[in-house]
């Protein structure tokens, strides 16, 4: 990309709330470069929304200094004309809306990112993993334990860098040497919350920091809420790990749905205020999660399902319901006759027999003297 | 109901294992004083099913003194035949079966019980709380929370009698001065488990102790599978409160599935081997309960239904997207023009001066020297 062409981007970056369906539109038909110059000309033949969603900012050119920021970061700027924009996951974005607080869900313009990820191979194989702030210590476990097992199966953890469950799901994707991606909802040089930059520079040396934002931009809620919708769609299926009542977690949830993606939630104790959100979610649609192998199942190739879980298995599951009567008519100490056998099973003794003749080849009953006993386990 | 009517009964109770479809049929045709004397006598007219399954039991008669240990107990025998025999309970027990291993879910012939509470009034409104017996102290605890819960909603608690899950709940049912009903898999008078003998004679005084099985009757594996499908029968829902992966509750679930009854489950951490169960059944059709207000919703009469979850409301809450974006762009120290606000909220500085008035009026922001603040709160 040229020089000319990437300042023009990075301009139209800051131009307009993101995201902005006329700018996107604008962009399509006449190129960046064009688009930028005729919004900061305020040229009349504007589209009337986007001349006046442009208005407030039209003047303000940083995209030197913004892209020398990314450049210090060793970032990259990912456009709609980009290699590495991953456009099939974001094709679900389009003409998606949750409520009327949230800005529509189109695709994003331009996107900042720093890392040696790749989106495209994120978005191929990835879960969303996220969760309240508030978390306890067994979401933090529970979300540390699923980034691990998504890790192993080679599946991307995607996130929002916030406290509580978002930390946890970053924090052992890395130490499981996994890619994990933060997707931020302020610039990418903005430490949000503060306690995380370590955290980010971290991920943005092995895995990938993601924001529709250029640098600088604080977060806002409106910002939150529009980028949990990169979440949702980073994410080939997004589970909440704790979610309060009110919770950001269940609207990256709504994202998901509103995109015809699986939403999956962990239950935990109906005592826990962190897990009313995700028993809210279980009623509704969302899937039951209990270990990792559920996440790829939701997200995986054709056949990949999880396996069945592990019942205990007893001797005695292979009787006959004969052949229980009559194992269970004998004492636990002492023996019986095949008449006190029939009598307890309530079983003809001509049916005594067939049974004590199987659970004898069984090993489970033995014959002593005439009369019956279970054998010495 | 005469001695010698009552004699038959509990000749008949005890002669097949229940239940028993033809020995139904015949009493049915024939009455019990006539259909007992027919299987003690061996009549050559009757069926060959039937003939096969007295044949160990049919000299067996232990009647006179199994009504003698129940008249000591002060307990009833409830037959078919009677007032308080609980037929629209059990009507949907008719040809449901679960497995082979099971006998099919008929309608008890006769039940023996002790207690002063009414069937028919406790199948009219009731819940089964049952579970696992290796509950966890969570386990437990939510399951007298529960069963208060219920109580204080008029709802008798039915279950099994069994350490655990079914303890906690029959515990706090008496507690708050509630109706329990234990229906047990062996006599009335046998006290299984053992340490449970108090807790029996209590449920005893104050609601209800059922059983299929005649007095003296040790339990078996196929009379607990058999005494599952009377506690779904007997509750108007049945919640599995927890349950390992393999769980004799997650059979009492299929019973009352089987029946058409409503299957709840509670969910709990997923780090706990006994609330595996518990999410298998949630992952299938089982509703995911949280309190009691939900148990009465599955329960309850038409409109009963559980009060929505209380929300934390914040006075953003019902700001309009550019109230919210003009209010977010405003610092939390200091104050801004309307241009630096329109920037920054990127509006047009037209769209700033209406919501900024509406935020003046609510209290959220004060102007000062021409610039706005927020206010202090």
């Amino acid at each position: 990309m040229d020089a000319v062409t990437r300042r023009a981007w990075a301009y139209l970056s800051r131009v307009a709330e993101p995201p902005n369906p006329e700018l996107a539109q604008l962009v399509c038909k006449v190129g960046a470069v064009e688009a930028a110059d005729l919004v900061r000309r305020r040229d009349r033949n504007l589209d009337d929304r986007l001349k006046r969603s442009t208005q407030a900012r039209h003047e303000l050119d940083c995209a030197e200094s913004d892209l020398d920021i990314l450049d210090r970061m060793a970032g990259r700027l990912v456009t709609v004309d980009d290699d590495e924009y991953p456009g099939l996951a974001f094709t679900a974005l389009r003409h998606v809306t949750v409520d009327d607080k949230r800005p529509q869900a189109h695709a994003p313009l331009v996107l900042w990112t720093v890392g040696p990820a790749s989106m495209i191979d994120v978005a191929e194989r990835s879960a969303a993993l996220v969760g309240t702030r508030a978390a306890s210590a067994y979401g933090e476990y529970v979300a540390g334990d699923l980034a691990v097992g998504l890790v192993e199966r080679d599946v991307a953890v995607v996130s929002g860098g916030a406290y509580g469950i978002d930390g946890a799901a970053h924090r052992a994707t890395l130490a499981a040497d996994g890619v994990t991606v933060a997707v931020l909802a302020c610039g990418i040089d903005v430490p949000y919350p503060s306690g995380h930059s370590a955290l980010f520079h971290r991920i943005s040396r092995s895995g990938l920091l993601v924001s529709e934002y250029p640098p600088g931009m604080r977060p806002t809620r409106r910002q939150f809420l529009s980028r949990n919708r990169l979440v949702a769609a980073l994410g080939r299926a997004t589970v909440v790990v704790e979610a309060g009542v009110r919770s950001g977690a269940a609207n990256t949830a709504a994202w998901a749905d509103a995109m015809g993606r699986m939403v999956g939630a962990v239950p935990g104790p109906i005592t826990s205020a962190s897990s009313v959100g995700c028993h809210t979610l279980i009623d509704g649609d969302a899937k039951v999660i209990t270990r990792a192998a559920d996440i790829v199942e939701l997200i995986g190739r054709m056949g990949e399902l999880a396996p069945d879980l592990e019942r205990p298995v007893s001797e005695l599951d292979a009787l006959t319901g004969a052949e229980l009567a009559v194992y269970e008519a004998l004492p636990r100490r002492g023996s019986r006759t095949v008449d006190e056998i029939a009598v307890t099973a309530g079983l003809p003794v001509t049916d005594v027999l067939g049974p004590l003749t199987m659970l004898d080849v069984r090993g489970l009953v033995t014959q002593v003297d005439g009369c019956w006993k279970l054998a010495k386990r």
